[in-house]
Protein backbone atom coordinates (compact mmCIF):
# COMPACT_ATOMS: atom_id res chain seq x y z
CA UNK A 1 0.00 0.00 0.00
CA UNK A 2 0.87 3.81 -0.22
CA UNK A 3 2.23 5.57 2.36
CA UNK A 4 -0.51 8.26 2.05
CA UNK A 5 -3.64 5.96 1.44
CA UNK A 6 -2.19 4.11 4.65
CA UNK A 7 -1.80 7.78 6.85
CA UNK A 8 -5.27 8.34 5.33
CA UNK A 9 -6.78 4.82 6.62
CA UNK A 10 -5.10 5.28 9.59
CA UNK A 11 -6.49 8.61 10.51
CA UNK A 12 -9.61 7.61 9.79
CA UNK A 13 -10.13 4.60 12.05
CA UNK A 14 -8.27 6.77 14.71
CA UNK A 15 -10.95 9.41 14.66
CA UNK A 16 -14.10 7.06 14.23
CA UNK A 17 -12.22 5.54 17.49
CA UNK A 18 -11.11 8.52 19.01
CA UNK A 19 -15.36 9.69 18.50
CA UNK A 20 -16.96 6.76 20.00
CA UNK A 21 -14.25 6.69 23.27
CA UNK A 22 -14.50 10.30 24.25
CA UNK A 23 -17.61 11.34 26.03
CA UNK A 24 -20.22 13.36 23.27
CA UNK A 25 -20.53 16.89 23.38
CA UNK A 26 -23.93 17.03 24.25
CA UNK A 27 -22.95 14.99 27.51
CA UNK A 28 -23.30 17.22 30.85
CA UNK A 29 -21.33 19.61 31.33
CA UNK A 30 -21.04 20.00 27.86
CA UNK A 31 -18.43 22.62 27.19
CA UNK A 32 -15.79 20.63 28.70
CA UNK A 33 -16.71 17.83 26.26
CA UNK A 34 -16.96 20.39 23.13
CA UNK A 35 -13.18 21.91 24.64
CA UNK A 36 -11.70 17.98 24.62
CA UNK A 37 -13.31 17.52 21.07
CA UNK A 38 -12.38 20.96 20.15
CA UNK A 39 -8.33 20.10 20.45
CA UNK A 40 -9.00 16.46 19.82
CA UNK A 41 -10.41 17.21 16.51
CA UNK A 42 -8.71 20.09 15.19
CA UNK A 43 -6.35 18.46 12.42
CA UNK A 44 -3.86 16.72 13.92
CA UNK A 45 -2.05 14.29 11.91
CA UNK A 46 -2.48 11.36 14.11
CA UNK A 47 1.19 10.57 14.08
CA UNK A 48 1.79 8.52 17.22
CA UNK A 49 -1.46 6.40 16.87
CA UNK A 50 -0.08 5.64 13.32
CA UNK A 51 3.25 4.35 14.52
CA UNK A 52 0.86 2.55 17.22
CA UNK A 53 -1.17 0.76 14.40
CA UNK A 54 2.12 0.47 12.01
CA UNK A 55 4.15 -1.63 15.37
CA UNK A 56 1.16 -3.78 16.07
CA UNK A 57 0.32 -4.70 12.60
CA UNK A 58 3.98 -5.24 11.55
CA UNK A 59 4.01 -7.79 14.48
CA UNK A 60 0.73 -9.50 14.40
CA UNK A 61 -1.05 -8.50 11.09
CA UNK A 62 -3.59 -6.31 12.43
CA UNK A 63 -4.15 -3.06 13.85
CA UNK A 64 -6.84 -3.57 16.16
CA UNK A 65 -5.63 -4.73 19.30
CA UNK A 66 -3.85 -1.31 19.87
CA UNK A 67 -6.43 0.68 18.45
CA UNK A 68 -7.86 1.61 21.82
CA UNK A 69 -4.38 2.59 23.33
CA UNK A 70 -3.14 4.43 20.45
CA UNK A 71 -6.31 7.11 20.68
CA UNK A 72 -5.26 7.09 24.26
CA UNK A 73 -1.77 8.28 23.45
CA UNK A 74 -3.41 11.28 21.20
CA UNK A 75 -5.03 12.23 24.09
CA UNK A 76 -2.06 12.65 25.96
CA UNK A 77 -0.10 13.90 23.09
CA UNK A 78 -3.25 16.65 22.39
CA UNK A 79 -3.36 17.82 26.40
CA UNK A 80 0.44 18.43 26.29
CA UNK A 81 -0.79 20.69 23.37
CA UNK A 82 -3.23 22.65 25.06
CA UNK A 83 -1.37 23.48 28.33
CA UNK A 84 1.33 24.21 26.08
CA UNK A 85 -0.28 26.93 24.32
CA UNK A 86 -1.75 27.92 27.72
CA UNK A 87 -0.77 32.04 28.44
CA UNK A 88 1.60 30.79 31.67
CA UNK A 89 3.08 28.46 28.93
CA UNK A 90 4.09 29.85 25.27
CA UNK A 91 0.92 31.86 25.24
CA UNK A 92 0.33 30.95 21.69
CA UNK A 93 -3.26 32.01 19.97
CA UNK A 94 -2.86 29.40 17.36
CA UNK A 95 -2.58 25.90 16.65
CA UNK A 96 -2.57 24.22 12.94
CA UNK A 97 -4.37 27.47 11.77
CA UNK A 98 -7.10 27.60 14.42
CA UNK A 99 -7.50 29.62 17.41
CA UNK A 100 -5.89 27.62 20.57
CA UNK A 101 -8.43 26.15 23.31
CA UNK A 102 -8.09 28.85 25.25
CA UNK A 103 -8.87 31.23 23.30
CA UNK A 104 -12.08 30.10 22.51
CA UNK A 105 -13.11 28.68 26.00
CA UNK A 106 -11.46 30.38 28.10
CA UNK A 107 -8.03 29.88 30.29
CA UNK A 108 -10.03 28.15 32.74
CA UNK A 109 -12.04 25.60 30.92
CA UNK A 110 -8.46 24.96 29.11
CA UNK A 111 -6.94 23.91 32.25
CA UNK A 112 -9.43 21.69 32.89
CA UNK A 113 -9.63 20.36 29.05
CA UNK A 114 -6.29 19.23 29.27
CA UNK A 115 -6.48 17.82 32.63
CA UNK A 116 -9.48 15.94 31.34
CA UNK A 117 -7.75 14.76 28.18
CA UNK A 118 -4.70 13.48 30.39
CA UNK A 119 -7.32 11.71 32.87
CA UNK A 120 -9.49 10.57 30.01
CA UNK A 121 -5.77 8.65 28.54
CA UNK A 122 -5.66 6.14 31.37
CA UNK A 123 -9.94 5.56 31.52
CA UNK A 124 -9.57 4.12 28.01
CA UNK A 125 -6.73 2.25 28.45
CA UNK A 126 -7.79 0.88 31.79
CA UNK A 127 -10.89 -0.04 29.75
CA UNK A 128 -9.19 -2.20 27.61
CA UNK A 129 -8.20 -4.40 30.31
CA UNK A 130 -9.80 -8.28 30.21
CA UNK A 131 -9.37 -11.45 32.44
CA UNK A 132 -6.94 -13.20 30.48
CA UNK A 133 -4.80 -8.99 29.45
CA UNK A 134 -4.73 -7.16 32.61
CA UNK A 135 -1.16 -7.98 33.77
CA UNK A 136 -0.11 -6.51 29.87
CA UNK A 137 -2.54 -3.29 30.41
CA UNK A 138 -0.92 -2.38 33.60
CA UNK A 139 2.71 -2.71 32.10
CA UNK A 140 1.37 -0.59 29.26
CA UNK A 141 -0.07 2.29 31.78
CA UNK A 142 3.05 2.18 33.52
CA UNK A 143 4.89 3.11 30.02
CA UNK A 144 2.72 5.50 29.55
CA UNK A 145 2.37 7.10 32.95
CA UNK A 146 6.55 7.24 32.96
CA UNK A 147 6.83 8.36 29.04
CA UNK A 148 4.48 11.24 30.18
CA UNK A 149 6.13 12.63 33.23
CA UNK A 150 8.90 14.63 34.56
CA UNK A 151 10.82 11.38 33.27
CA UNK A 152 9.61 11.86 29.88
CA UNK A 153 7.44 14.32 28.26
CA UNK A 154 6.75 16.73 31.52
CA UNK A 155 10.54 16.42 31.85
CA UNK A 156 11.59 17.88 28.36
CA UNK A 157 8.96 20.35 28.75
CA UNK A 158 10.59 21.52 32.28
CA UNK A 159 14.20 21.32 30.64
CA UNK A 160 12.71 23.29 27.49
CA UNK A 161 11.62 25.85 29.61
CA UNK A 162 14.24 26.39 32.31
CA UNK A 163 17.00 26.95 29.28
CA UNK A 164 15.38 29.93 27.57
CA UNK A 165 17.73 32.36 27.16
CA UNK A 166 20.25 30.70 27.78
CA UNK A 167 22.81 29.21 24.86
CA UNK A 168 22.28 25.62 24.16
CA UNK A 169 24.65 22.39 23.95
CA UNK A 170 24.00 19.43 22.25
CA UNK A 171 23.61 17.65 25.13
CA UNK A 172 20.72 19.99 26.44
CA UNK A 173 19.14 19.78 23.28
CA UNK A 174 19.25 16.32 22.66
CA UNK A 175 17.70 15.89 26.75
CA UNK A 176 14.77 17.91 25.56
CA UNK A 177 14.03 16.15 22.35
CA UNK A 178 14.31 12.97 23.35
CA UNK A 179 11.97 13.64 26.76
CA UNK A 180 9.72 15.80 24.89
CA UNK A 181 8.70 14.32 21.75
CA UNK A 182 10.74 10.78 21.85
CA UNK A 183 9.41 9.58 25.26
CA UNK A 184 5.55 9.45 23.52
CA UNK A 185 6.65 8.13 20.18
CA UNK A 186 8.64 5.34 21.85
CA UNK A 187 5.77 4.71 24.04
CA UNK A 188 2.73 4.47 20.99
CA UNK A 189 5.18 1.80 18.96
CA UNK A 190 6.14 -0.32 22.18
CA UNK A 191 2.55 -0.41 23.01
CA UNK A 192 1.38 -1.26 19.55
CA UNK A 193 4.45 -4.01 19.29
CA UNK A 194 3.36 -5.60 22.72
CA UNK A 195 0.08 -5.68 22.07
CA UNK A 196 0.88 -7.73 18.69
CA UNK A 197 1.97 -9.93 20.79
CA UNK A 198 6.15 -9.33 19.98
CA UNK A 199 8.77 -11.25 21.70
CA UNK A 200 12.02 -9.25 23.40
CA UNK A 201 14.04 -9.36 20.29
CA UNK A 202 11.07 -7.78 18.31
CA UNK A 203 10.84 -5.44 20.89
CA UNK A 204 14.03 -4.39 20.86
CA UNK A 205 14.09 -3.42 17.50
CA UNK A 206 11.00 -1.75 16.88
CA UNK A 207 12.35 0.57 20.37
CA UNK A 208 15.60 1.42 18.24
CA UNK A 209 13.43 2.56 15.25
CA UNK A 210 11.09 4.42 17.32
CA UNK A 211 14.36 6.47 19.12
CA UNK A 212 15.55 7.10 15.61
CA UNK A 213 12.01 8.25 14.26
CA UNK A 214 11.58 10.24 17.22
CA UNK A 215 14.99 12.44 16.64
CA UNK A 216 14.16 12.48 13.15
CA UNK A 217 11.17 14.10 13.53
CA UNK A 218 12.25 16.94 16.17
CA UNK A 219 14.97 17.67 13.29
CA UNK A 220 12.93 17.95 10.72
CA UNK A 221 10.47 19.80 12.70
CA UNK A 222 13.00 22.69 13.81
CA UNK A 223 13.91 22.63 10.38
CA UNK A 224 10.45 23.19 8.82
CA UNK A 225 10.02 25.68 11.88
CA UNK A 226 13.35 27.98 10.03
CA UNK A 227 12.96 27.07 6.40
CA UNK A 228 9.30 25.87 6.13
CA UNK A 229 5.76 27.17 4.58
CA UNK A 230 4.12 29.33 7.38
CA UNK A 231 0.75 28.57 5.67
CA UNK A 232 1.19 24.59 5.88
CA UNK A 233 2.39 24.44 9.47
CA UNK A 234 0.07 26.57 10.94
CA UNK A 235 2.14 28.68 12.54
CA UNK A 236 4.80 31.32 12.02
CA UNK A 237 7.83 30.58 10.46
CA UNK A 238 10.70 31.43 12.95
CA UNK A 239 8.73 31.26 15.79
CA UNK A 240 12.00 29.33 18.00
CA UNK A 241 14.51 31.30 16.53
CA UNK A 242 12.03 34.21 17.90
CA UNK A 243 11.57 32.34 21.80
CA UNK A 244 15.72 31.37 21.44
CA UNK A 245 14.98 27.74 21.73
CA UNK A 246 17.82 25.19 21.68
CA UNK A 247 16.69 23.68 18.07
CA UNK A 248 19.10 21.68 15.70
CA UNK A 249 19.41 24.59 12.88
CA UNK A 250 20.21 26.98 15.55
CA UNK A 251 23.19 24.66 16.89
CA UNK A 252 24.04 22.63 14.04
CA UNK A 253 22.88 25.15 10.76
CA UNK A 254 20.43 23.71 8.67
CA UNK A 255 22.74 21.75 6.03
CA UNK A 256 24.01 19.55 8.73
CA UNK A 257 20.61 19.23 10.50
CA UNK A 258 19.47 17.63 6.69
CA UNK A 259 21.96 15.37 6.72
CA UNK A 260 20.95 13.91 10.69
CA UNK A 261 17.61 13.90 10.16
CA UNK A 262 18.63 11.78 7.02
CA UNK A 263 21.03 9.54 9.10
CA UNK A 264 18.45 8.72 12.03
CA UNK A 265 16.29 7.75 8.94
CA UNK A 266 18.36 5.44 7.83
CA UNK A 267 19.26 4.37 11.39
CA UNK A 268 15.89 3.73 11.86
CA UNK A 269 14.97 1.62 8.95
CA UNK A 270 17.94 -0.31 9.40
CA UNK A 271 16.25 -1.37 12.72
CA UNK A 272 13.51 -3.01 11.24
CA UNK A 273 15.63 -5.08 8.89
CA UNK A 274 14.49 -8.48 11.14
CA UNK A 275 10.85 -7.87 10.11
CA UNK A 276 11.68 -7.96 6.23
CA UNK A 277 8.71 -6.77 4.32
CA UNK A 278 5.97 -7.14 7.04
CA UNK A 279 7.80 -3.58 8.21
CA UNK A 280 7.02 -1.86 5.19
CA UNK A 281 4.67 0.76 6.02
CA UNK A 282 7.16 1.83 9.09
CA UNK A 283 10.01 1.90 6.65
CA UNK A 284 7.63 3.92 4.08
CA UNK A 285 6.56 6.00 7.41
CA UNK A 286 9.95 7.17 8.24
CA UNK A 287 10.60 7.97 4.51
CA UNK A 288 7.87 9.79 4.44
CA UNK A 289 9.04 12.00 7.36
CA UNK A 290 11.98 13.51 5.52
CA UNK A 291 10.18 15.37 2.64
CA UNK A 292 7.31 16.29 4.75
CA UNK A 293 6.01 19.66 4.42
CA UNK A 294 3.82 20.18 7.67
CA UNK B 1 -7.07 4.04 69.29
CA UNK B 2 -8.14 7.89 70.43
CA UNK B 3 -9.41 9.82 66.71
CA UNK B 4 -6.76 11.73 66.82
CA UNK B 5 -3.81 9.59 67.46
CA UNK B 6 -5.09 7.62 64.65
CA UNK B 7 -4.85 10.58 62.17
CA UNK B 8 -1.43 11.82 63.38
CA UNK B 9 -0.29 8.20 62.92
CA UNK B 10 -1.99 7.72 59.08
CA UNK B 11 -0.46 11.03 58.48
CA UNK B 12 2.59 9.82 59.76
CA UNK B 13 2.66 6.75 56.81
CA UNK B 14 1.11 8.11 54.24
CA UNK B 15 4.12 10.94 53.94
CA UNK B 16 6.92 8.64 54.66
CA UNK B 17 5.31 6.55 52.06
CA UNK B 18 4.98 9.64 49.60
CA UNK B 19 8.42 10.82 50.13
CA UNK B 20 9.88 7.60 48.86
CA UNK B 21 6.99 7.22 45.88
CA UNK B 22 7.55 10.51 44.82
CA UNK B 23 10.90 11.85 43.09
CA UNK B 24 13.60 13.09 44.84
CA UNK B 25 14.14 17.06 44.74
CA UNK B 26 17.43 16.44 43.84
CA UNK B 27 16.47 14.37 40.47
CA UNK B 28 16.85 16.25 37.35
CA UNK B 29 15.32 18.77 36.09
CA UNK B 30 14.85 19.75 39.68
CA UNK B 31 12.71 22.47 39.79
CA UNK B 32 9.43 19.81 38.78
CA UNK B 33 10.25 17.75 41.14
CA UNK B 34 10.53 20.67 44.16
CA UNK B 35 7.45 22.19 42.94
CA UNK B 36 5.78 18.65 43.14
CA UNK B 37 6.81 18.42 46.73
CA UNK B 38 6.00 22.22 47.32
CA UNK B 39 2.19 21.18 47.26
CA UNK B 40 2.21 17.96 48.32
CA UNK B 41 4.02 18.68 51.78
CA UNK B 42 2.21 21.99 52.24
CA UNK B 43 0.41 20.98 55.31
CA UNK B 44 -2.54 18.91 53.97
CA UNK B 45 -4.59 16.70 56.50
CA UNK B 46 -4.09 13.79 53.87
CA UNK B 47 -8.00 12.93 54.65
CA UNK B 48 -8.48 11.20 51.33
CA UNK B 49 -5.57 8.53 51.86
CA UNK B 50 -6.54 8.21 55.65
CA UNK B 51 -9.91 7.20 54.72
CA UNK B 52 -8.35 4.89 52.39
CA UNK B 53 -6.39 3.22 55.07
CA UNK B 54 -9.14 2.86 57.76
CA UNK B 55 -11.22 1.45 54.87
CA UNK B 56 -8.78 -1.42 54.39
CA UNK B 57 -8.31 -1.84 58.06
CA UNK B 58 -11.76 -2.14 58.33
CA UNK B 59 -12.28 -4.87 56.33
CA UNK B 60 -8.75 -6.78 57.02
CA UNK B 61 -6.78 -5.62 60.11
CA UNK B 62 -4.24 -4.18 57.80
CA UNK B 63 -3.58 -1.12 56.22
CA UNK B 64 -0.90 -1.74 53.99
CA UNK B 65 -2.79 -3.06 51.25
CA UNK B 66 -3.69 0.11 50.06
CA UNK B 67 -1.08 2.67 50.79
CA UNK B 68 0.58 3.10 48.07
CA UNK B 69 -3.01 3.98 45.68
CA UNK B 70 -3.97 5.85 49.02
CA UNK B 71 -0.96 8.19 47.94
CA UNK B 72 -1.46 8.16 44.74
CA UNK B 73 -5.40 9.71 45.88
CA UNK B 74 -3.08 12.92 47.92
CA UNK B 75 -1.01 12.81 44.67
CA UNK B 76 -4.49 13.57 42.37
CA UNK B 77 -6.19 15.51 45.31
CA UNK B 78 -2.59 17.92 45.46
CA UNK B 79 -2.66 18.48 41.67
CA UNK B 80 -6.37 20.02 41.47
CA UNK B 81 -5.54 22.14 44.10
CA UNK B 82 -2.16 23.22 42.19
CA UNK B 83 -4.85 24.30 39.23
CA UNK B 84 -7.60 25.19 40.91
CA UNK B 85 -5.20 28.19 42.50
CA UNK B 86 -3.88 29.15 39.50
CA UNK B 87 -4.34 32.65 37.69
CA UNK B 88 -7.09 31.40 35.18
CA UNK B 89 -8.86 29.61 37.46
CA UNK B 90 -9.78 30.72 40.84
CA UNK B 91 -6.29 33.08 41.00
CA UNK B 92 -5.28 32.43 45.08
CA UNK B 93 -2.30 33.60 46.47
CA UNK B 94 -2.59 31.31 49.63
CA UNK B 95 -3.56 28.24 50.63
CA UNK B 96 -3.28 26.38 53.75
CA UNK B 97 -1.48 29.82 55.17
CA UNK B 98 1.66 29.35 52.61
CA UNK B 99 1.64 30.92 49.09
CA UNK B 100 0.52 29.09 46.09
CA UNK B 101 2.42 27.02 43.85
CA UNK B 102 2.43 29.50 41.22
CA UNK B 103 3.64 32.61 42.94
CA UNK B 104 6.45 30.50 44.06
CA UNK B 105 7.67 28.65 41.12
CA UNK B 106 5.57 30.61 38.59
CA UNK B 107 2.69 29.66 36.37
CA UNK B 108 3.97 27.24 33.84
CA UNK B 109 5.78 25.48 36.45
CA UNK B 110 2.73 25.53 38.21
CA UNK B 111 0.91 23.94 35.26
CA UNK B 112 3.43 21.41 34.80
CA UNK B 113 3.56 20.43 38.33
CA UNK B 114 -0.53 19.57 38.87
CA UNK B 115 0.08 17.34 35.55
CA UNK B 116 3.31 16.02 36.89
CA UNK B 117 1.31 14.77 39.85
CA UNK B 118 -2.18 14.02 38.00
CA UNK B 119 0.19 11.22 35.82
CA UNK B 120 2.13 9.87 38.65
CA UNK B 121 -0.50 8.95 40.69
CA UNK B 122 -1.26 6.65 37.50
CA UNK B 123 2.51 5.49 37.61
CA UNK B 124 2.34 4.43 41.42
CA UNK B 125 -1.09 2.56 40.78
CA UNK B 126 0.37 0.99 37.65
CA UNK B 127 3.57 0.34 40.31
CA UNK B 128 1.07 -1.95 42.11
CA UNK B 129 0.34 -4.54 39.86
CA UNK B 130 2.06 -8.15 40.54
CA UNK B 131 1.02 -11.32 38.73
CA UNK B 132 -2.05 -11.95 41.04
CA UNK B 133 -3.40 -8.70 41.28
CA UNK B 134 -3.18 -7.10 37.97
CA UNK B 135 -7.07 -7.47 37.63
CA UNK B 136 -7.80 -5.44 40.61
CA UNK B 137 -5.13 -2.59 39.95
CA UNK B 138 -6.48 -2.24 36.61
CA UNK B 139 -10.38 -1.79 38.22
CA UNK B 140 -9.09 0.31 40.21
CA UNK B 141 -7.05 2.23 37.83
CA UNK B 142 -10.36 2.79 35.86
CA UNK B 143 -12.48 4.03 38.97
CA UNK B 144 -9.53 6.37 39.81
CA UNK B 145 -9.47 7.85 36.53
CA UNK B 146 -13.70 8.27 36.13
CA UNK B 147 -13.74 9.62 39.85
CA UNK B 148 -10.84 12.32 38.49
CA UNK B 149 -12.93 13.33 35.06
CA UNK B 150 -15.53 14.69 33.48
CA UNK B 151 -18.06 12.02 35.33
CA UNK B 152 -16.09 13.23 38.54
CA UNK B 153 -13.95 15.68 39.89
CA UNK B 154 -13.14 17.98 36.70
CA UNK B 155 -17.63 17.92 35.74
CA UNK B 156 -18.03 19.09 39.29
CA UNK B 157 -15.25 22.21 38.74
CA UNK B 158 -16.65 22.83 35.56
CA UNK B 159 -20.26 23.22 37.06
CA UNK B 160 -18.78 25.19 39.80
CA UNK B 161 -17.27 27.46 37.31
CA UNK B 162 -20.61 27.75 34.91
CA UNK B 163 -22.42 28.47 38.02
CA UNK B 164 -20.99 31.65 38.97
CA UNK B 165 -23.03 34.70 39.67
CA UNK B 166 -26.24 32.03 38.91
CA UNK B 167 -28.69 31.32 41.43
CA UNK B 168 -27.46 27.93 42.81
CA UNK B 169 -30.28 25.57 43.01
CA UNK B 170 -30.00 22.72 45.43
CA UNK B 171 -29.94 19.92 42.39
CA UNK B 172 -26.66 22.14 41.14
CA UNK B 173 -25.62 22.27 44.18
CA UNK B 174 -25.75 19.01 45.27
CA UNK B 175 -24.32 18.15 41.31
CA UNK B 176 -21.25 20.12 42.31
CA UNK B 177 -20.30 18.40 45.46
CA UNK B 178 -21.16 15.13 44.63
CA UNK B 179 -18.54 15.54 42.09
CA UNK B 180 -15.93 18.04 42.62
CA UNK B 181 -14.80 16.55 45.96
CA UNK B 182 -17.42 13.40 46.89
CA UNK B 183 -16.07 11.15 43.82
CA UNK B 184 -12.53 11.03 45.27
CA UNK B 185 -13.34 10.59 48.85
CA UNK B 186 -16.13 7.46 47.14
CA UNK B 187 -13.00 6.51 45.55
CA UNK B 188 -10.58 6.53 48.28
CA UNK B 189 -12.56 4.15 50.76
CA UNK B 190 -13.60 2.03 47.62
CA UNK B 191 -10.14 1.24 46.62
CA UNK B 192 -8.96 0.99 50.19
CA UNK B 193 -12.11 -1.70 50.93
CA UNK B 194 -11.09 -3.49 47.30
CA UNK B 195 -7.58 -3.93 48.33
CA UNK B 196 -8.75 -5.78 51.78
CA UNK B 197 -10.29 -7.73 50.16
CA UNK B 198 -14.51 -6.50 50.87
CA UNK B 199 -17.09 -8.61 49.53
CA UNK B 200 -19.78 -6.81 47.46
CA UNK B 201 -22.15 -6.35 50.45
CA UNK B 202 -19.01 -4.95 52.27
CA UNK B 203 -18.06 -2.56 49.30
CA UNK B 204 -21.84 -1.26 48.74
CA UNK B 205 -21.57 -0.47 52.64
CA UNK B 206 -18.64 1.43 52.73
CA UNK B 207 -19.42 3.15 49.53
CA UNK B 208 -23.01 4.58 51.27
CA UNK B 209 -20.33 5.50 54.07
CA UNK B 210 -18.21 7.82 51.50
CA UNK B 211 -21.09 9.32 49.91
CA UNK B 212 -22.91 10.43 52.85
CA UNK B 213 -19.78 11.37 54.89
CA UNK B 214 -18.67 13.23 51.57
CA UNK B 215 -21.33 15.22 51.62
CA UNK B 216 -21.12 15.91 56.16
CA UNK B 217 -17.98 16.81 54.64
CA UNK B 218 -18.35 19.72 52.10
CA UNK B 219 -21.17 20.85 54.17
CA UNK B 220 -18.96 21.46 57.17
CA UNK B 221 -16.40 22.61 54.65
CA UNK B 222 -18.72 25.35 53.33
CA UNK B 223 -19.98 25.88 57.31
CA UNK B 224 -15.99 26.66 58.25
CA UNK B 225 -15.84 29.24 55.48
CA UNK B 226 -18.75 31.69 56.37
CA UNK B 227 -17.98 30.22 60.21
CA UNK B 228 -14.56 29.47 60.70
CA UNK B 229 -11.50 30.63 62.19
CA UNK B 230 -9.54 31.96 59.38
CA UNK B 231 -6.07 31.30 60.96
CA UNK B 232 -7.01 27.68 61.37
CA UNK B 233 -8.57 27.22 57.99
CA UNK B 234 -5.61 29.13 56.36
CA UNK B 235 -7.71 31.51 53.54
CA UNK B 236 -9.86 34.39 54.32
CA UNK B 237 -13.04 33.12 55.65
CA UNK B 238 -16.09 34.47 53.19
CA UNK B 239 -14.37 34.05 50.06
CA UNK B 240 -16.88 31.56 48.94
CA UNK B 241 -19.77 34.18 49.50
CA UNK B 242 -17.41 36.69 47.49
CA UNK B 243 -17.20 34.57 44.78
CA UNK B 244 -20.61 34.00 44.99
CA UNK B 245 -20.39 30.07 44.93
CA UNK B 246 -22.63 28.04 45.69
CA UNK B 247 -22.94 26.51 49.27
CA UNK B 248 -25.21 25.11 51.73
CA UNK B 249 -25.28 28.09 53.79
CA UNK B 250 -26.16 30.04 51.34
CA UNK B 251 -29.16 27.48 50.00
CA UNK B 252 -30.04 26.43 53.47
CA UNK B 253 -28.74 29.01 56.34
CA UNK B 254 -26.36 28.40 58.75
CA UNK B 255 -28.36 26.51 61.34
CA UNK B 256 -30.11 24.20 58.77
CA UNK B 257 -26.73 23.22 57.38
CA UNK B 258 -25.42 22.80 60.52
CA UNK B 259 -28.31 20.10 61.31
CA UNK B 260 -27.92 18.79 57.52
CA UNK B 261 -24.33 17.69 58.16
CA UNK B 262 -25.42 15.77 60.85
CA UNK B 263 -27.60 13.56 59.43
CA UNK B 264 -25.27 13.05 56.89
CA UNK B 265 -22.45 11.64 59.37
CA UNK B 266 -25.68 10.08 61.59
CA UNK B 267 -26.29 8.41 57.79
CA UNK B 268 -22.72 7.29 57.25
CA UNK B 269 -22.30 5.97 60.35
CA UNK B 270 -25.63 3.90 60.09
CA UNK B 271 -24.20 2.04 57.06
CA UNK B 272 -21.20 1.06 58.60
CA UNK B 273 -23.24 -1.11 61.03
CA UNK B 274 -22.63 -4.50 59.66
CA UNK B 275 -18.59 -4.24 60.68
CA UNK B 276 -19.53 -3.69 64.37
CA UNK B 277 -16.67 -2.43 66.02
CA UNK B 278 -13.99 -3.02 63.40
CA UNK B 279 -15.34 0.11 61.67
CA UNK B 280 -14.47 2.19 65.22
CA UNK B 281 -12.11 4.25 63.14
CA UNK B 282 -14.20 5.01 60.16
CA UNK B 283 -17.31 5.95 62.62
CA UNK B 284 -14.96 8.28 64.64
CA UNK B 285 -13.80 9.73 61.58
CA UNK B 286 -17.05 10.59 60.74
CA UNK B 287 -17.84 12.41 64.14
CA UNK B 288 -14.67 14.22 64.04
CA UNK B 289 -15.91 16.07 60.93
CA UNK B 290 -18.29 17.35 62.79
CA UNK B 291 -16.62 18.97 65.58
CA UNK B 292 -13.67 19.82 63.50
CA UNK B 293 -11.87 23.68 62.72
CA UNK B 294 -10.14 23.36 59.99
Amino acid sequence: MDIKTYMKEARAVTDTRLKELLPAETDYPEVIHQAMAYSVFAGGKRFRPMLALAACETVCGDWKPVLDAACAMECIHTYSLIHDDLPGMDDDDYRRGKLTNHKVFGEGMAILAGDALLTYAFEILSGMADDTNSRQIVTIIGEVSRASGTAGMIGGQVVDIISEQTKPTTELLHYIHHHKTGALIVASVRMGAMLGGADETQLAALTEYARQLGLAFQITDDILDVAGDASKIGKPVGSDEKNEKATFPALFGLEQSRVMADEAVQAAVAALEPFGEKADMLVQLAQYLLGRES
